[in-house]
C-alpha cells in the first residue's frame, strides 16, 4: 500500500494560487474575516478537495485564537435555553466563531469539569447560564482573566457582563394582573433560594404585593427545591396540606406552573376556576396546555444574541468595563387567569 | 509586582506525594480509571488548590486522548433532543469523558464547519443526530477513519452503528390503534422526504394501511417541508383546501401533530371529535396538551445512553464491527384519538 501523503498548508496555498500567510487566515475562522471573500472561499474549497486539516497544535501555538466559544447550560431539557442558544450561534456564526456547547445538569462538579474542558480546547471565551448565588469558580475564573458573559443569570458580588430579563418588572406585571381580577391572597411559588434569579423574582413578588396593597403573610411563599414540574408540584402541595388560604399562584417559572397543573388535577381543582397562575418565560407550546398558560414573554433568542455581543466586544477588547443589561419583558395574558370565585 | 508563577505537573505531584507520571494519569479524564481512586482525588484537589492547568497542547502531543466526544444535533429546540443527551452524558460521565454539543440547525454547511471545528479541538469520536438520506460529509468522515455513531437516524448506504427508534413498529402501533377505533381514511403528514426517518416512517404507514385493509389513497400523504409545527400546519391546510376526505391523521413527529392543532383551531374542527390525530416521540408536557396527544412513546435517554455505550466500545476497539440497534417502542393513547363521527 503506498503511504498516505497529508496535504500541508503550502500544497493547499499552491492549488489555490495564494501565499501560504493568505491560505492560513483564510482556514482560520478567526482571521477569516481578515481575506477577500472570494479568495477564502477558493482557499477553503481547495482545502475540502485536498482533504487538508489544519494542525490545531501548531495553529494553537501561534494565534492563541480558536474561533471557538463554550456556551454552559445548567438544564438543556429546560426549553427556554435553546431558542437562548439560537439566538448566541446566529451572532457567533456571523462572527466566524463556532459555540460549543456543555450541559451541567446543574451539578458544581460537572460544571467544573466541562469549563476545564472546554479552557484545554482553547476556547476564547464563555457565556454562561448557570450563575449560582455562591459561585466560587466563577470567581477563580475572573481572577485567571477568563472572558465571560452571564446569561440570564447573574451572581451577587461578581462585576461580570451579564444579560437577564428585568424580573422585578415581569414579576409586578404578573402580580398586577392578578390583582386587577380582584386577587388578594396570592401564593408565590418561588425558585430556589440558592439561584439568584429564584431571589430576585420572590424579592420582586414581595414588594409588587406591598405595593398593590395586597396581603403580604410569609405563609404565601415558598422555595421550590429545583426550576422543575416536580418541585413546583411539591411546593404546592405542601402549601395546599397546610390549610394555606389562595385564590391565585405566581409561579417562578412555567415548568413550577406545570408542576401546579398535575397538582390540580390531583386535587380537583379547576384552573382558573378554583386556582389562577401565572408562569414565567413563556416557553414553547403553552398556548396548547389546557388551560393555556398565562405568563411573562421573555425575548430569549434576543437574550443570547446580546450576550454573543457582548462576549465578542469583551474579547476584542478586554480593558473594556463590564456591562450588564436588563432586557424589558411583557405579559402573555391567556387561559389560567381568571376572577377569583367569589 | 512579582511574576506569577505558574504551577507545573512537578509541582502537583510534589504536593500530593505521587510520581509524576501518577499526577499526569489522574489529571488526565481519559486515563483517571487507571490511578487508585483516592490518590486521583487527591491529585485533583492539589492541583485545585494549585490552580493547576494541563497544557493541553503537550498533552495532545503525548497522547492524542482529549477525553472529549462531539455530539452533533440537527436542532435543540426539539424538545426530544435533550433526553438524548442526557443519556449520552450519563455514560460519558461514568467513563471520564466530557461531551461537547453543536447545533447544526439542519444547515450542512454549518454542520460541516462544527464538526471541523471538533475535530480540530481533537474529539476521540462523534454522536450525530443529523443524518440526511444523502450526506457526503458523513462518507468522508468515515474515510477518514473518524469514529462516529448515528443516534435517533440512519443514512442508507452507509455501513455506521447507530441507535434508532423502530420506527415501522411506532407506525404500525398508530395505524393499527386508529384502525381498531374504526378509522378507514387516514392522512399522514410525513416528515421531510430528505431525512432517513420522514422515508422509513412513510413507508411503514403505507405497509400498515395495506396489511390491516384501509384505503390507501396517495392523497392521503403529504411529506411536511421540516419536523416543525408551522410545516405540519401547512401541509395539513393543504390537505384540507384540496378537500380530501379523512377522519384521522398519523404525524411523523409530535411537532408537525402540534402544528394540526394550528389548524383545527383555525378552521374550527373538533379533536378528537372531527379529526383524531396521533403524534411520534412523546415529547415532554404533552399530557397537559389540549387535548392530551395519544403519540409514540420514544426511549430517548436510552437511545443516548446506548449510543454512547456504541461509541466508547468503537474507541476502545476500532476493529469490531459497526452495530445497529433497533430500540422498541410502545403507544401512549391519550385525548386526541377516539372513534370517527359517523
Amino acid at each position: 500500500m503506498p503511504a498516505v501523503q497529508t496535504p500541508t498548508l503550502r500544497d493547499v496555498a499552491d492549488a489555490a494560487g495564494v501565499h501560504p500567510a493568505t491560505a492560513s487566515r483564510a482556514l482560520n475562522p478567526g482571521t477569516r474575516g481578515l481575506v477577500n471573500a472570494d479568495t477564502a472561499r477558493r482557499v477553503m474549497k481547495v482545502a475540502e478537495t485536498l482533504g487538508y486539516r489544519p494542525n490545531p497544535i501548531a495553529r494553537g501555538l501561534k494565534t492563541a485564537k480558536s474561533g471557538t466559544i463554550g456556551l454552559v447550560l445548567p438544564d438543556l431539557t429546560n426549553p427556554m435555553f435553546p431558542p437562548i442558544v439560537r439566538g448566541i450561534e446566529a451572532i457567533l456564526e456571523a462572527a466566524g466563531y463556532s459555540g460549543l456547547i456543555v450541559n451541567t445538569d446543574n451539578d458544581p462538579h460537572r460544571e467544573r469539569v466541562h469549563i476545564e474542558t472546554l479552557r484545554s480546547r482553547q476556547v476564547e471565551g464563555f457565556i454562561i447560564a448557570t450563575a449560582r448565588l455562591e459561585h466560587p469558580l466563577l470567581e477563580q475564573l475572573q481572577r485567571e482573566g477568563v472572558q465571560m458573559v452571564m446569561v440570564n443569570r447573574r451572581p451577587e458580588g461578581l462585576d461580570l457582563p451579564s444579560i437577564t430579563p428585568d424580573d422585578a418588572v415581569g414579576v409586578e406585571l404578573s402580580v398586577r394582573h392578578l390583582a386587577e381580577l380582584g386577587h388578594r391572597r396570592i401564593v408565590h411559588l418561588a425558585g430556589p433560594d440558592n439561584t439568584s434569579t429564584g431571589v430576585a423574582r420572590a424579592r420582586a413578588f414581595r414588594n409588587a404585593v406591598r405595593d398593590l396593597g395586597l396581603e403580604h403573610d410569609p405563609a404565601l411563599v415558598a422555595s421550590c427545591s429545583h426550576w422543575s414540574e416536580e418541585a413546583g408540584a411539591e411546593a404546592l402541595r405542601g402549601m395546599l396540606d397546610a390549610g394555606t388560604d389562595f385564590t391565585a399562584v405566581v409561579a417562578g417559572n412555567d415548568l413550577i406552573a406545570l408542576g401546579c397543573y398535575d397538582v390540580f388535577a390531583e386535587r380537583g381543582l379547576q384552573c382558573p376556576g378554583d386556582v389562577s397562575v401565572v408562569g414565567f418565560n413563556d416557553m414553547p407550546f403553552l398556548d396548547k396546555l389546557r388551560p393555556p398558560l398565562t405568563t411573562v414573554s421573555v425575548p430569549h433568542q434576543q437574550i443570547g444574541a446580546e450576550a454573543a455581543r457582548l462576549l465578542l466586544e469583551a474579547i476584542a477588547d478586554p480593558s473594556r468595563p463590564a456591562r450588564s443589561v436588563l432586557l424589558p419583558l411583557t405579559l402573555k395574558v391567556r387561559g389560567s387567569t381568571a376572577p377569583p370565585a367569589a
